[in-house]
């Protein structure tokens, strides 16, 4: 059982490590309904391992504090009543702290409970608990990244020091698929979430994928044609969402005295050019597309172009917290930025979620969000499989989410 | 040339005929956004021939007033500004007397134009206008439905006698359907909106469709049972809304000293539960299926069973004007309601938008939609076919929408 | 018992007469919550007769339609439920010809009373509600010239011809008062609402008025000087008020091709500088004064200054329809526009509501609303008196509402 | 100058003195724009002393960090641009460390200006900028009660141990007073705002006040009586906001199991009868003393009948942090509650605001609020005069505001 206590402690300590250098204050921010601040984060994923996993599985486990069920329940129905999302800033207390401590307390009982069972349920639902916490790691970086860049003073959260300029992406070119009959999804061994499955065949035509992702530069471009003032490239619902929120450009950039500037957990950049574009939504990657002359790809398309290749790239574990340019022969579709499909976040034939309150985690979502893929640079790699659907809404540019384009042969 | 003078004749006097029990206050109302007033859709119908036909296709065109350019363009950024669409019910002006005589001004234009030239892009033009004034006019019947609704007088559209509570529904039971790889969308002969195509071939699982849809009674169990209550049925997104709106049940049900009542376009009356339950938002659809055990079929799922019946039903052409019990061996694909499918509104594979301010017709609503099938009792027979796919957001109930239930095998 | 029946006669068919040149379209259209369809006027009007004269009244009297003790109750809590207020165009039904057959069978039971008693009470309640309905005839117009604004059409209400440009307003000086111990409020004979009594003292410091409104010219050097832009002139929440809404000009004003017009209801005009400036806001008024280095009379002021004038000026009995020019020698206190003061909407010491629900006319509205004196072009002569307190929130604009300036000594 | 040093430390210190026992998330807390963090309070009242001591008497004063200018302005548009007020809790940064640090080099500066230099317009704006501090620590205590009364762990932010249950209040009685020809407002000696003056005459009739605020028990009356559920005792734009707003009782009052609890900044206790009803919007303090058969004081005769006494009472300075039952004899004019008056917060007679962007304290908000008087428990003593106006909105409940009743003779 060394390795799992180990796994277990690691992951459990990361959550920790992201809040090091950051205040109590800092933690505690709330800048939308959809960005928790990060101590929330943190009790939540505790929440979880005990609501989840302690409770089932130890007997007569008594969670450390009653109210808890309610303050840190995101979304579980199953489980109870929530406190409002949107108010999450409000709970100054419990402090971080003891939010911490609440932590530890939980970590001491679960290495307990390992030290005494090795069942495989309990073991998955382990498993399950370590995913959960990946992205709400994840969250973590997002959440916060939009939560400081509120504050006109562009705090720094990273003391990385700023990439060099990076030299020029390698020039974009498109890489042909025969289309046909392919198969996707998750089979087999290996963790992954209920809604990858089942793997099933799907028929398509052939078609082409970009070599990369959009870089800054070549979105500039669009800027610069005008193309946030365009209706012609936009769906409908994003002309009207640009129109209502006077959007411009991308969520982060701005400009200063003539020159571009990207807000980045590192601070304020000028804008790098060559690295990916980040932080735009499936409205304005659809609308680049179309100005493009190209298209977004479909989940299976990205999935059968994806599936060759190695799931490595420039992940958090780098330590980056940005995305970098593509060099020659490295085709990015893992890590960087969250790749924006044109497919909606639909069950995969012969989906059934599974029993119980924790089932509520991914099959009740499966509305009108759209697939996002690949990874960014703020997901662990551990996490991230080329099966893995993530999904957001069509307006959302918080999380970090870049384009790739597609196109018929 | 007679027979599109006479179907252009006709279809043009059908709008005007739906309001000739109606007066200039009815046809001015617009109880929210979605829902226009009257006056609007019959001036904006003219504007589409004007623009989209006489503008093109006619030498020297002069429009009839210019204002109209922006007061009657519904959303074609392509043509330029339009009137905001939550206002329509304030323009008194033009009144009713004028948009009549604007319509026939077009309508002595399009047939002057008819008379001088057979142009194939033209013929193809008017088709397409034609079409476009059947979906304004089943659009007429919901939302007068949905603004003389919201008067306590419950107020009287058709003198049709309610018809004698309805003989039972047939019994429900599931047709199988093999699965394989089928082929949907529209090709070859005869009008299809651009949407419908490219025909297409998709590998699906074996499934079960029901029989008919879900009644009236069979739906009232649903709430009864405390199914607005209850989040487990529902999707995340669908549960808030239902608290949001604080649904209790479908669009226009109410309960009245005890008894259930529907208001229809006859009037109030007692809810028949043999009927099919109508103008459910496709969360309470889903949420509905989820109570039964079941689920909603795919479009793809949809159109492999539709496609061998022929597309006869309740349609407006019967004039009952709201959907009817399902006979014995009468499936209901088409007609009586619009059936929500659990497929998002996407392009089909190799789906390209047609060139030119037109092509804003279906393409750029491509988002966050889902698709419905089969027309309803306020289509038009001659406009639906089993490959016609219409789209609403999720949680739009005005429409007369109901459900069909699916399962796997 | 000649007289009140035709000074009854006389002011119903005003109400109708207003309606004359108008659609039954027109007279349904409500732009914001606060601007009602004049069809819901008329319609209420006569509801207050039912309800505050004839069921009191008449033996045995019974209501035209009970429905309509919902839908044409203002906001009369004593009498029961009312159909929302922001809702009112929704009514279709009852349809125009309907109103108007209810407006006759009230008046012919009205008159049938007036036949049979003279009772005080009676009579000082049909006289109250002569009262009433001449405030409706005013609301009737300035919330048409509200609704049909909307229209980009700029529709045109009155077909009196444009007055020929006016010569210019007298020159602008300041009376000088004493001030000292006065007297306002309402006391001894003649009609007068609650509010404006009991009459009472006052002790205000010497003060000086301005010899007319402020004019259309005067008002634009404010907006060129840049006055909507500099917030030393307003309010706190004046200025929150121009921000969030945008304010650059007074309500009708509009700029085409770098000339000024105004809307009016005899359409569209160029701005013509002699008039007083209207529908401004206490806000405007208020930064407009303190830009001129002025302030605004308070209620107290208004009245001692006003009192020794004869109650005659531009009221709607003369059918221009909008303010005019000061000719020399006439101070413009009654008619042209509403003046605001700086004083609150507040009881008088010693004032008490009248019981039962017809005291709800004026009492519960003592809170934050401004109040206004003098009566405008829309205001009938008769109505209006020296001691008169209208009252409106400092927002508000839709009034034609006017500025005079007043000074200390 | 030994004295006003003393007094400046004093008070500058208690600010910080308030926030000893509270974490930084606790004092960056804002659940609603109106309540600031406890964090921003601080760094503000240091900005004022920068902003309008240092800069403009202490030659060649550089501010300590130029951003703080956009951060800590509240409202002062002749100094520039503000950070939104409702995103002050999104300010991590700078933190409680860094705004204590900013306090102290400001106290430092101004330490060193008073050893320089005792120019009397300066001691009169380090006045200013004490009373300012003043009003700011009071908010300090109303805004953290609001803010933790978001948590449902109903946080305690002072260890006072709880009061024994109070003994009766006094019995209520109305005191009578002549009326006639008096005298409001400050005039001679001594530190008021400009707001309190010019001291004038004003006439009024004989009236009676209570002899105590209303308690906690009367009010209990009113809400079991159905008060909230009546709208014949509330102004119409209180009945709408109640319906609104669903109240049904004052802010920090709650039911559990059957019993009221009040919230206080001692935690959740059971409501004490005795003790003065707090935190009633001027809606609900009209609508109980509609209810009761009586009226509120106007300010003329608030003051008239608190002026001959000593301005004593239960202030911050006694460390209750609540009100207390009036011990018989004690009129509770000072300190307890704010006293809701029925007057409008608007200029007196010959009232002009001082010159530059100091002068934006009072004048600008002379518009839609109302008049309150004497202080509460939260105020402290030597800040509070028998002429002192403070105004807050009609539906402003988050301030210690009570209910003192009036009446004619």
């Amino acid at each position: 059982m060394v390795d799992i206590d180990e796994q277990f402690c690691a992951v459990r300590a990361r959550s920790e490590a992201l809040c090091v250098d950051l205040s109590a204050e800092d933690c505690n921010l709330q800048a939308m309904p959809e960005t928790s601040p990060l101590k929330w984060h943190l009790a939540h994923t505790a929440w979880f391992f005990e609501t989840f996993l302690l409770q089932p599985f130890q007997v007569d486990y008594a969670p450390e504090n009653p109210a808890y069920a309610v303050l840190f329940n995101s979304y579980y129905n199953g489980i109870g009543a929530q406190y409002p999302r949107e108010q999450r800033s409000l709970l100054s207390r419990p402090g971080m702290d003891e939010v911490l401590a609440y932590r530890h307390q939980v970590d001491a009982a679960v290495l307990e409970l390992l030290a005494c069972t090795a069942e495989e349920e309990m073991l998955e639902r382990l498993e399950l608990g370590l995913h959960h916490e990946a992205q709400h790691q994840e969250l973590m970086l997002t959440d916060l990244k939009y939560n400081l860049f509120q504050n006109p003073l562009f705090p720094v959260y990273s003391a990385v020091p700023p990439a060099a300029p990076q030299g020029p992406a390698a020039a974009l070119h498109f890489i042909d698929h025969p289309g046909g009959t392919v198969e996707i999804g998750h089979a087999g061994q290996g963790f992954a979430f209920d809604n990858e499955g089942p793997r099933h065949p799907q028929i398509i035509p052939p078609f082409r994928v970009a070599n990369r992702l959009v870089t800054n530069g070549e979105f500039l471009e669009f800027v610069e044609d005008g193309g946030y003032a365009n209706p012609a490239f936009w769906l409908a619902d994003g002309w009207h969402e640009a129109q209502a929120q006077q959007l411009r450009h991308p969520l982060y950039w701005g400009r200063i005295d003539g020159a571009w500037f990207e807000y980045t957990l590192m601070g304020l950049r000028e804008l790098d050019l060559a690295v990916p574009v980040a932080h735009v939504s499936l409205y304005e990657a659809s609308a680049y597309a179309a100005w493009a002359g190209k298209r977004l790809p479909t989940e299976v398309e990205w999935e059968t172009a994806a599936a060759a290749h190695a799931v490595t790239g420039n992940f958090v574990d780098a330590e980056a917290l940005h995305p970098r340019a593509a060099p020659a022969g490295e085709e990015q579709f893992f890590g960087d930025c969250w790749e924006w499909t044109n497919s909606a976040y639909l069950p995969y034939p012969g989906f059934h979620a599974a029993a119980g309150a924790v089932s509520e985690y991914n099959g009740k979502f499966m509305g009108s969000q759209f697939v996002l893929r690949g990874g960014s640079c703020f997901s662990a790699e551990f996490h991230i499989r080329a099966t893995y659907r993530n999904f957001f809404y069509a307006p959302d540019r918080w999380q970090c989410t870049g384009i790739r384009l597609a196109d018929a042969q």
